[in-house]
């Protein structure tokens, strides 16, 4: 293994790391799930300084599975292992796990005393075969699960580390995150990688690239990696740099995002840094609404309540959020928002004049300071030649004013729908800026 | 390989087709993106009756790459691999396939017209570097891309199949399905199977676990398969059997689907067939609201939206949706549906006289024949004594009646959010029995 960091650091070695994930279980061969869990630990280890080599997921078949760590052993010195684990898996992996390593099973009072006490929380009997989950390899150390039956197994044999966690994503991600990573970050001197992401709205992945496109070049020279991570209406920028000072390292990502602010300020909405809280776009609004004691109400059409389910699935936001109207047939903007059938008949539903109207309304009718308002044409039907599929209008009312801005998306309904939603929370987001 | 199927037909042989997933590229390996491709391969080739032993995600590296080639015909008779094509991944997959394969590249002319075909559409000028990606292995037969440029690779090396895809998923999936999969079934005769999944609301996967425990037995002694696929709310049962008489399989499953209702059938709200257009609960309310031209409007407290969302998102809706109010307030249930103050202060917002009064209220109001009211503690905060989260009224306005029904959920906001809807869409869905 080559290790690019030997010669960096003065004091100490910096180890390079390299793992491989394998998953256990017939149900991601056969399509049923989707792996998530390998995604998420290969993304903590990347965070970490740890370099996957493979994922690999196998069937609950014992040859296959030694197989597999035969392979895994060659590419890395780390093995991840997930799945197989619990007594409706017959227990597969721990089974295999005894005879690839040679080693016997033994019975472990402290699992034992987690499994009771989980079993009681759940007002269950610990029955003999419950009894079996708390026998654990001879050759491991136990990883004791706090959120689950299945213990963690570490074993270290001739300098391999194989780890085993159990398949339930949740007891997964709790065992890694809390006990896993820190005893290895112990072992190891692994690097230190400081990632940054930039969150940007509003601006498509091409364009943006072709407009940082310098910025992008520069990057190279440091050794900075950057990631575009693109979803409806926004894309991420992850900025991600490697080394062993972590002062200097965060100096230099920090003038690299400083540089990067110059050329695209109108389009970031935030930051996220990895290990603290990040919000999301919906969160950051309804935080600058509370603090500065505002309320909210919502006229949609095009986005049909989309724009108030983002609003209303974050707890606490009747602190500040009072209530929509979704006037979606031509009868409810009138009715329910006064907009007049001339209004309507001359410039269409989808149209600046009507938009504002729906914004003014909503906020007059339900006593708020801010509204937004939304008419579009989600597609993939309903374009005329004037309007075609994707042209959207955005309104925001605030205490002095009313404006919209007309948008241009494309014609998926679902991302159109988004899209909107995203653009519209960014846009109310700047009034606070 | 052991061929379980091969005495069960007299006159052809059922092949048994090992397959082996391969998806190439870092952004999988350190955590980007979640390797979504492999669980649709995996579902689609499990649908077809071929059995995936392995599914492997390496990096963009040559001898990473071959050594997962060597690893995988050991195992597998058929190699799918996706991703490492087009410029931007250097063409990875094509130059490490040529190597391993030991044969050059031809320039192809149909391969170069796809290319010019898209790049046109897109108003793009061909670059003499876009004319690279016309240039294919001598040895593979070319899969053409209807969808992208870089063209699918099918080789047959000393009986082993190897198919190199895109990695961009709705190419892959195009040529997925409508060319690689017809042209497998061409070459093997795959045993036949047969599933199809009844779709069910309102009952928890352990409890429906239960009532059909002596059901679920019943199938093993007839090699039936069967799956639960949890979602909240939801949960769907998967029935799958494979042979090699098509109405043999058919009728055994639709006579154990026949016994399932007799236990079950309260709960279920349809059925999806492989292969065949299946509707969300959402659409099949949609289309049971335009089939009888019978108009809709929501009335939302709790759900914040969500109902409309999942209504609206569905081209095509302005046929039978109307509107919606989100009386997130107390003083919008006030002003906006004229609920009491004396009611909602004798009973509170979650209760049964203000869910009802709701629904009646958005009905006469938007002047539909149905609506549909939530009203509920979605959590995690909220709770009292004598209403913990979790606890929601939904209601139905028919032109007959309104009725409402309590339900206590779990703690989790979103999930509570979501099975509220999903509860409320298969009342209304009832109504049309």
């Amino acid at each position: 293994m080559v290790n690019k960091y030997e010669n960096t650091s003065v004091s100490l070695k910096v180890s390079r790391v390299e793992a491989e994930i394998i998953t256990i279980g017939d149900e991601i061969l056969i399509g049923q799930i989707v792996d998530t869990n390998s995604a998420f630990i290969a993304s903590l280890l990347n965070m970490t300084g740890i370099v996957v080599k493979q994922i690999t997921s196998v069937s609950d078949e014992k040859n296959h599975i030694k197989n597999a760590l035969d392979e895994a052993q060659k590419r890395a010195n780390v093995i991840f292992i997930t799945g197989g684990l619990g007594p409706t898996k017959d227990d597969i992996t721990k089974k295999t796990l005894c005879e690839y390593f040679n080693t016997a099973l033994r019975f472990d009072e402290a699992v034992f005393s987690d499994l009771i006490r989980i079993f009681t929380a759940y007002g269950k009997e610990v029955t003999p075969t419950n009894r079996l989950q708390a026998e654990v390899p001879e050759l491991c150390t136990v990883i004791r699960n706090h959120n689950g039956t299945a213990p963690g197994m570490w074993f270290d044999v001739n300098g391999k580390i194989f780890i085993s966690m159990p398949g339930v994503p949740f007891e997964m991600k709790a065992m890694l995150t809390n006990q896993v990573i820190p005893k290895i970050k112990e072992l190891f001197n692994l690097p230190i990688i400081v990632h940054k992401t930039v969150l940007t709205q509003g601006i498509g992945e091409s364009y943006l690239s072709d407009l940082i496109s310098g910025w992008e070049d520069s990057l190279a020279k440091e050794d900075i990696k950057l990631a575009y991570l693109p979803s409806p209406g926004m894309v991420r920028l992850r900025i991600s740099l490697m080394g062993t000072n972590a002062e200097k390292l965060n100096v230099l990502v920090n003038k690299k995002i400083e540089e990067l602010k110059l050329i695209i300020s109108e389009f970031i909405y935030g930051y996220e840094i990895f290990g603290e809280e990040n919000p999301s776009l919906e969160e950051i609004v309804g935080n600058l609404l509370r603090n500065n004691n505002k309320t909210l109400s919502i006229a949609e059409s095009c986005t049909g309540g989309y724009i108030s389910h983002l609003i209303t699935k974050i707890q606490g936001c009747s602190d500040y959020y009072i209530g929509s109207v979704i006037a979606y047939s031509y009868d409810i903007k009138e009715k329910e928002l006064g907009i007049s059938k001339d209004v309507l008949a001359l410039h269409g539903a989808v149209s600046q004049p009507v938009v504002e109207e729906m914004a003014r309304a909503v906020r007059n009718k339900f006593n708020t300071d801010y509204s937004i308002a939304t008419s579009g044409i989600a597609g993939p039907g309903g374009g005329t030649i004037d309007k075609q599929v994707g042209t959207v209008w955005i309104a925001i009312a605030t205490p002095k004013n009313v404006y919209s801005e007309k948008f241009l998306f494309g014609k998926n309904r679902e991302h159109n729908i988004r899209k909107t939603a995203h653009t519209a929370l960014n846009m109310l987001r700047k009034e606070f800026e």
